[in-house]
């Protein structure tokens, strides 16, 4: 889409591989889209734990060196984006630390609802707290827990969690991961000579050769150690709220999430769009890269002919230059560059995967018309995002998105395009097999856990750094 | 294309505009495709003249202290790809020297073919040479005219090259370009308000919302000062060899080069493709991002639907971690990954711009095969590339261009493909309007300069960097 | 002296002041010769707290931006010199942790020797570790504090706590300092208008103008807050064990610490030095700058001319490049020259303060000797270092401590001098009005506090950081 | 001094040595007080030649890495103090340049009074200059001499330079040194085993372990290279005119320069001081660590005791937090603490090489009145600086010098003190061997040049650098 949402994070782990920390490298690498603040990797030599993290982006945190101090023959890894307070290194994860089971380290992808009154409780009965994390409570719960054994205190601690967790634990001997009941985020795993590979996407198993298995299960506890791979059932059996958004834009089209390809549903939420949308136009276009597969989709449907009229720079970083007044307007520019001879004349079908706040599609539509765009016809392959997302997800409040306080018309009117149409629910609910099994809160409001105590994302005060 | 061809640099120069170091900033930006070595801009106020270089990619190495500092109402700007020796800032341009006619700077696109003997002639004579590169013979050339004006010193100054040269200067007063007389490069002329812009590619004009006014024209001299804009033919005229490598692979589609729209000719040469080397297969996919126009091209001409089989990951850097060993030989799945559910079972034409060493087409045809391809038919938009270039892309040497040694039928055999097709040299002429004034010599051996002395480029022993 | 000891840590705080962040890196700047590895400062605006660490001197960590984003009217501020596992900036003070109070931030200098066991038996029951530094273990016993109060659950905590302490704690409303009931380390208070500031050594207040008002007394609790100031005893009064290593080394000469100049009780020490082992020579030097204030004591006691002998390079940094073995011999020299024309011919009397490991010293002598000197007397401002230090100093074990296993004609042997003669403990007590509440541990083996479980510093196994 | 003056350089040649760039790295590290904005050292293996330079302090300019990729058995390097323009890469030294004679690097130290005009005249007639250094037109003048060996060569490039140079030149093979025949500043040469060293100071033979040989004659040219060491009368005799404020404050005690003991004469000129004005006092104190020695004449001469008052912060670096307003009244604390218990109560006496400005000194002396002195006595071991350098030093202009309009009388007032004497020019001369071969012109303005065209350090306009 042309405005980033941003999720919390991908992770990666390996056992029993040598080169455990080269491979969660490239595997952070091939998840990168999921994060780009920050990355770090924990390893272990069955002895020792081994640490490296940085902010920014994975190729720039690790170089030869620091992957080479990375020993041993299991890591786990996280790639970062934050959403609270201001990028600092203590909030990049994994999480080591020392507790009664030994060194511990944790990276988790998701947002925990009930993260603040555990917290509270915590502190409330001497624990401190290092980082403005949820994630952080996840590791104060195994370690308070009253069990015996390392999984039995995980499953008591996971018990107490409400929300979304896709997590990886990495002891000095073992590779743990964990999956929350409703399966809000992808987990899967994959295999690779005697290695195990537990990961966010199946891109990252692709990336190093490693075949894909199945996913973790929702509610499942995996552990993987020197006597094997052994599954344990966490929680009771529970309606599931897979992440639609992941099939939507945020997983890579190559990867397999949720049991599906991603390229398959997306291809198909573009067929719907075409034929229950319909448009008479000369062109389909996409808004490179994310939207060109349901794009595809809908030019193959609609028998109108996909061309390429939008060329993304792809050089546009992380820390770019705010252009100065003078050029402001021309900030979609920068990232976007019409393709003139392709655009002239013609009546344009755009598809996108999303409208979030609009500032910037409005921008795009008045390039497509400088260009020459006969006429816009706006097409998304995705409902009215109307209510914020609490299990990872980090969208505008609601008062920013255009779609929670404006009707399609008058969103249509604002963009100026010549139509605009979404899917609805039921498009949406038609493109995957188990439609109940999705979690489609942003779009209907209908959240799958309630809310005890607000957004826990926004309740950590951060101390800021400077 | 999988392999990368580098071509010397992008330039941009700007005149009589607020903030001309930012619009030189965004062009530069917007030409990072043309060399990501380093890039520097040259500014003036009309009274001091600014300097700022770096290595690395443009948004790296300027930020907005930097780009403030860059004071005036000029500039001109370089991106750089070295070929010769370690990477050292002093050989990152502009070039800035004081000489006869006071501060001077320049920006050079292209390589001259007689660069040695001007410089010996030169060192015989007194001068003294700071960087390895070509284009300081340029400056030396116009320092030691005996001319007595500037615009009269560069024309006796570039009389005296052989090669391409699309070159940007800058004086305290004055921006001033000149093309050689076969414009090799392009150069092209935009407006903004009062601002004048000559830069390489037009898409730099887009980004900055200037309008598109006319290319150089071959072998002219333009004088932008505060008199205006003065037009003098330095050269007599000549058949043209403009580079058609630029419609193929080099340019982006969205500029306008040689007075054409990219995307239009690339677009002809996948048509052409496949109407004089047609296949029966199920699917049309390209290997994203420069071969997405010809592959759209080649379906639309043949009728077979294209679709996205491979997906790249535009986060690789230019500094990334060799892999070990181990995971050698899955280096070209860092940068591309394929959807399986697309080439499953698929009779699979893959479109690519042209072939180099071979070596990592191979690879890719492996990972289509794993994929689940059942055919695999290879169509090149561009004849076998068998002869260097001496006038400004940094091709590998004869010896390992794979088609300069092995016949269409021992690459196929090599790369493992069902059949694989080049356009002909013919088939290549018939795209373009003026196909006599296009230099073809990387594929005919035709060049259109006969080499006095070998390639200048490996001439000039460089002093190492520690 | 020649070889290095280290000390973990100089702390500086202070509340009321406009720009605390500003004074407190310059108390930190006065301070870093108490350490060097890294440094960290935390500022509280009443609301919010700010943070900024990072590795290497105060001013390399520490410039404008950075210093301005410290908001606030309360800071502390720490050095550290790091002991065990590899430098990381999780280890550099002051620690940042939210608890039951809020948050909460400490810098800490000295060490705890039940650290291990408290450490152990807070894990046991639930607690984390981020870091592998004793100085966690006192923020957990005031997180775990049943108390109601801050300060009493501050008493609380450090009631358990054996070994040397002088802790500097911020919240978002109040500064705190408790120091050890032995006083083992320095920790003073000064005044400048309405600020109060707390600090290791009154050159810190120096260098912010302020004045020195009296010494936190042996185990007071002090408290800062918009109340005023107000003291508490935690601790029944004890006899006191002083690090007479800070008059020896440590401290800067223009420090007040333990309420005296410590220039004068290092001048005394070298008059006492001259007194009790005179020489005949012709000119005493100085080992610069560590022992230029008791070398100045024995010249002036024994009536023998001060000379300037040696000349110390202070552009040594803290990242020097190893020289390779061919020139390893002169190591020292990288450090210090000689005046050869003060020592040709001269019978040298060279005063230290310590000798730790007497390689370095051995080197030192020899250069000597090639600068010409006929004789050379080595006088020690210390008696022989023949333990480990359990309190805060980082010595070298008890097998490279060369007078622990070697007598002083031993030593003087390997040394290479003509003569060789230490303080004698009874000259050491001499010097200091108070002898009996010093610690002379190192040299004497008599420790104040019985060793529970061996020393804390080496048994935190560290993660190392790739 | 309190205030800084700066010298432009310190050089280090090094012949026919294993590791010859650690050498030269060495040989930099011990010259730093000689320039501290950036180094650079150029190599060769009798083949290729290798370059490194940066930014900084030379422990930070080079590491391990660098130096091992700087090849061969010779090597140049330098030290630089910037006096023009912004810093910038490209006016660190050595210059290294391609010219007839092939590759040529320069080392240059001292400054020419002529090369504005040499500089006018080759650019009238076509030579084009990188950098605003007049070193840059030696190497100008070598490349266009019509002679044919490369010491005639130089030779002819030489006599027409006026002012002041003590230059090493490295070609592939051979090391060359040429010295202004006034003989400025200081150029040695040592010897270690095979190995041919040339450099300012002694010091940095001494750090090598190489042993003093002998000044580089006044006009002199000396060739190493495989033939051995030759040497060649560049100019006729003429009377010289060393620097003395090599002795007064530039050199390192420890040096050996214009072949005397630097630190002798520096005691000589404290012993003249204290004959010729002294004073009834308690206490001699230096203002360390420059005048440490002429204190300690002061000292000796005077019977009044030595003592330390002050202490100095050795952690100042180069980029030092400008203090807020607030606190800008003592920026002297930064770099200086008194000693109180020293001070108090006496009659002091502060003995200090030169005052330039004065304005930091009337800080220093509110700071000792601060500390308890009861009466201040200001002795300066040379007289008034009056006028500028043309030569290499970098002072401020003459209306910023407070003795160029202000009497001593004035000065006393002005800084606050009891008494106030300053060395008379006679008193200077009776310090040196051979005082009419000495440069006094900063003192007497009787400079022994006279100036063609004012002072080409401000002349050439320099390009700034964002």
């Amino acid at each position: 889409m042309i405005e980033s949402l941003h999720e919390e994070c991908g992770v990666f782990g390996i056992y029993d591989s040598e080169g455990a920390a080269e491979s969660t490298f490239l595997g952070l690498y091939a998840l990168q889209h999921r994060g780009q603040e920050g990355a770090g990797i924990v390893s272990t030599d069955g002895d020792r734990m081994y640490e490296h993290k940085g902010m920014g982006l994975v190729a720039h945190v690790f170089d030869e060196d620091s992957i080479a101090r990375l020993e041993g023959k299991a890591a786990i890894g996280h790639n970062r984006y934050s959403t609270t307070g201001l990028p600092r290194v203590a909030n990049i994860q994994p999480l080591l630390v020392d507790c009664r089971v030994g060194k511990l380290a944790l990276a988790h992808n998701g947002n925990l609802v009930n993260a603040r009154e555990l917290r509270s409780q915590m502190e409330a009965t001497g624990s401190i707290f290092n980082t403005t994390m949820d994630s952080e409570v996840i590791l104060h719960l195994i370690a308070r827990s009253k069990e015996e054994t390392l999984d039995s205190m995980i499953v008591d601690a996971v018990q107490q969690l409400r929300g979304a967790f896709s997590v990886l634990l990495l002891t000095k001997d073992s590779l743990i991961a964990v999956r929350d009941p409703q399966s809000f985020r992808p987990l899967c795993m994959g295999v690779k000579g005697d290695a195990t590979i537990i990961t966010s996407e199946s891109c990252a198993l692709d990336i190093i050769g490693a075949e894909y298995v199945r996913d973790i299960e929702p509610g499942e506890l995996v552990i993987v150690d020197e006597r094997g791979i052994r599954s344990r059932k966490a929680f009771e059996p529970q309606q599931q709220a897979k992440c639609i958004f992941e099939f939507i834009y945020f997983s890579r089209p190559d990867s397999k999430v949720f049991g599906e390809n991603v390229d398959k549903v997306r291809r198909k939420l573009g067929v719907v769009l075409a034929k229950n949308h319909p448009v008479d136009a000369d062109i389909v276009i996409s808004v490179p890269d994310s939207s060109n597969t349901s794009s595809l989709g809908f030019a193959q449907a609609s028998g109108i002919p996909f061309e390429i009229g939008l060329i993304r720079n792809h050089y546009v970083g992380r820390t770019f230059i705010q252009p100065s007044q003078r050029l402001r307007d021309g900030t979609v520019r920068l990232k976007f560059n019409t393709v003139d001879g392709v655009l002239k004349g013609k009546r344009v079908v755009v598809v996108d995967d999303s409208i979030v706040r609009g500032s910037t599609m409005k921008k795009l539509v008045a390039m497509l018309r400088k260009a020459g765009a006969k006429e816009v016809h706006l097409r998304i392959a995705s409902p009215p995002v109307k209510f914020p997302c609490f299990y990872g997800i980090d969208m505008p409040s609601r008062s920013e998105l255009i779609a929670s306080s404006t009707s399609v018309e008058g969103i249509r009117q604002y963009l100026g395009v010549e139509s605009l149409e979404y899917l609805t629910i039921a498009d949406l609910r038609s493109v995957v097999d188990d439609p109940d099994h999705f979690c489609n809160a942003c779009f209907s409001g209908e959240y799958p856990i309630p809310m005890a105590s607000g957004l826990n994302k926004s309740v950590f005060e951060d101390s800021a750094v400077a």
